[in-house]
């Protein structure tokens, strides 16, 4: 699938924000793959990391460098994941950052790192090395996009959004860019997401729009059952715009967590759309549900289910299978309350068949497909975002990695 | 996959069970859909059910009717699930048991009853009503395979496996029919089982017996993540063998338990071997762990892994998928402390690539790949069974219903 649509770009350098991205020769097709984005002066920095217990060695060291709260930056790699690695690694990936550091003349310790790519490779970090001077010496203040190129591994395409908001009469820039294409990603569905800012705010109130906006968006979307060793969202923020502070419990930080949130569900929605893998576009929509908890588990029992995929990519308006996923989630739930509705269409009321069925088969025809589900037992609700289960999902992930 | 091998056929008939299988017309090619399996006198019943929470009609029933752990036996029909059908769905299942009740002379409420089919479609009670006789007329001693072909749906071949076992002298049967081909269900991974035997033994202890054998065996394949509104295991011994009551923390309890689960593992093979759709018949083997529940999950985790299936398909020895997997899990694991092995080609060493992808690759050309996975950090164990994910499945399950 494409991404949707060409909206009007929205201005994408952030003040403040130099970035570049090069090819350094990591990736053997001669593409970009080295980033680095880079603030003027210390910026406040927050940052997500992979939930999975075998985490590759530049999270381990950025989970250590985001607890200082302040940074200037991030290098970024593609072609190789830097996990499974062991201790050479991760001398590898802190090699990486202080060849940042030298070359931009930044703080020791100031820049964080990530990688995307093959695991259980050895990092090959002399190649980082001598491509290093030629990444700083093509740092710009328009420098974003060619960054977002340079951190795409089997992306079909760039992932980059921003947003401005008006915040105590000072206009403020969030830029992001991800990569991340789970549908087609032939070594792990490895998301990563870089947001720059010049907002003013401190580590912990980014920290916490950051979650915040995470939770809705990257948290929120399901390409396939696998979180990677190398997920991590990164935002760095220089105060440039001089807003004054953005402080948790305002207004100010409300709009802040919004504008975040709406670039973080852009790139999201990218990433569900990216790839050849991918034939649709699926929206579930949970409500009535007793906590948010369950109506986030249902939704995500629906989304996750192999059959529910499978139909939908076949266009099947198969709620049968969607009301046993649903069953099989554990949350509270009585099969006699149930509706279910694909693109509006109601084909389950309390239950049972509405008899609908061929009029919903017309209704999924849509490359986007909206599954509205009410359980009516509650007041809670949830939305995730997935693709269907298509022969090219199988046909990309089951090549042999060459 | 076809079933591995033509083992010689042990005897299939059990003392005192007649069973039948014949066409009533619920599936609309006239295949056989409706069978009996009825014990000469009443025997000790024992059932598991769906844990899901949309259940279907027959399995409410058959709940109930359990608990009073005395039953003739069961009538089950292929082609309609009778899931999702409301009230009209559950007096159709009780009326489908007093059809066979009366029709074979059975004490009333004495009969179970199984479904396997649509969902969400009204229950076709006309034509089971019009077939009931001559059901019962085909009743013979040599029924089961009969009955074994008429509770398929979509497995591409019969599912029938038996053992005998000798106690206190006398010797003992067990057979057992199934149904259930996960990767080419079009509706419903549904999977059911029935046991005869004239083993001595009362419901409870049969109950034991069986929730031990289903365990190892239907709980410990994967063919999908989808549990089904319909999955019924049940067991019936009518004691005709005369070894004497079968009392549980015996040797002959162990004896009995032992050649059950035999007769489970080699229907549950079936069924992950079963279809088009599976092209791979892969056992992972998970040692090492800190505790029973925690070897489950974690073999449980890779097991059910898009990209691990996908990669399986493929024929990739792609560890890293499954050490992702592994560390997505949950379990307590330390990632240099794993070692994976495929098919006997050590791939990972204490979170290490050993350098053996090429010949790990050759050896999983064969169609039976084993996984095998130590945590090294405790000495729990467990092993599951599951396929390969492949083109023809996301074909057959995307398939409109027709």
């Amino acid at each position: 699938m494409p991404p949707k649509k060409k909206r009007p770009s929205a201005e994408f350098a952030v003040p403040g924000f130099k970035a570049a991205g090069i090819a350094c020769g990591i990736k053997k097709n001669g593409k970009k793959d080295l980033a680095l984005i880079l603030s003027d002066g210390p910026a406040s920095v927050a940052g997500l990391f992979t939930t999975n217990s075998v985490k590759a060695a530049p999270v381990l060291l950025d989970m250590k460098r985001v607890r200082k709260g302040v940074s200037r930056g991030v290098i970024i790699n593609s072609g190789n994941a830097n996990a499974c690695t062991g201790k050479p690694g991760y001398e590898a990936a802190a090699a990486m950052a202080t060849l940042a550091e030298r070359a931009s003349g930044a703080k020791k310790g100031s820049i964080m790192v990530a990688s995307t790519g093959v695991i259980g490779v050895p990092f090959p970090i002399k190649k980082v090395e001598a491509g290093i001077s030629s990444l700083v010496g093509s740092l710009s203040y328009s420098g974003m996009k060619s960054a977002a190129e340079a951190i795409m591994t089997t992306d079909a395409f760039m992932k980059k959004a921003s947003a401005k908001v008006n915040i105590n009469g000072r206009k403020v820039t969030i830029a992001g860019i991800a990569k991340g294409a789970g549908m087609i990603c032939p070594d792990m569905a490895t998301m990563l997401a870089f947001f720059a800012t010049d907002a003013e705010i401190k580590a912990p109130a980014l920290r916490k729009a950051l979650k915040l906006a995470a939770d809705a968006s990257f948290n929120s979307i399901i390409v396939d059952n696998d979180t990677s060793t190398n997920d991590t969202v990164m935002a760095f923020a220089n105060g440039c715009s001089g807003c004054g502070e953005i402080r948790p419990g305002t207004k100010e930080f409300a709009a802040f967590e919004r504008a975040l949130r709406s670039v973080s569900l852009d790139l999201a929605h990218m990433i569900v759309r990216d790839g050849e893998g991918a034939t649709r576009f699926i929206e579930i929509d949970l409500k009535g549900a007793a906590s948010v908890a369950s109506a986030r588990k249902a939704a995500r029992t629906i989304a996750e289910s192999f059959l529910v995929k499978t139909a939908f990519f076949g266009g099947d308006p198969n709620w049968g299978r969607i009301l046993a996923a649903l069953g099989r989630s554990g949350v509270r739930m009585r099969e006699e309350k149930v509706d279910i509705s694909l693109n509006g269409v109601q084909v389950v009321k309390k239950g049972l068949d509405t008899g609908r069925e061929r009029e919903a088969a017309k209704a999924m025809k849509e490359k986007e497909v909206s599954v509205s589900v009410a359980l009516n037992i509650g007041r809670h609700s949830a939305k995730l975002w997935t693709s269907d289960l298509s022969f090219e999902y199988v046909r990309i992930n089951s090549a042999y990695r060459t």
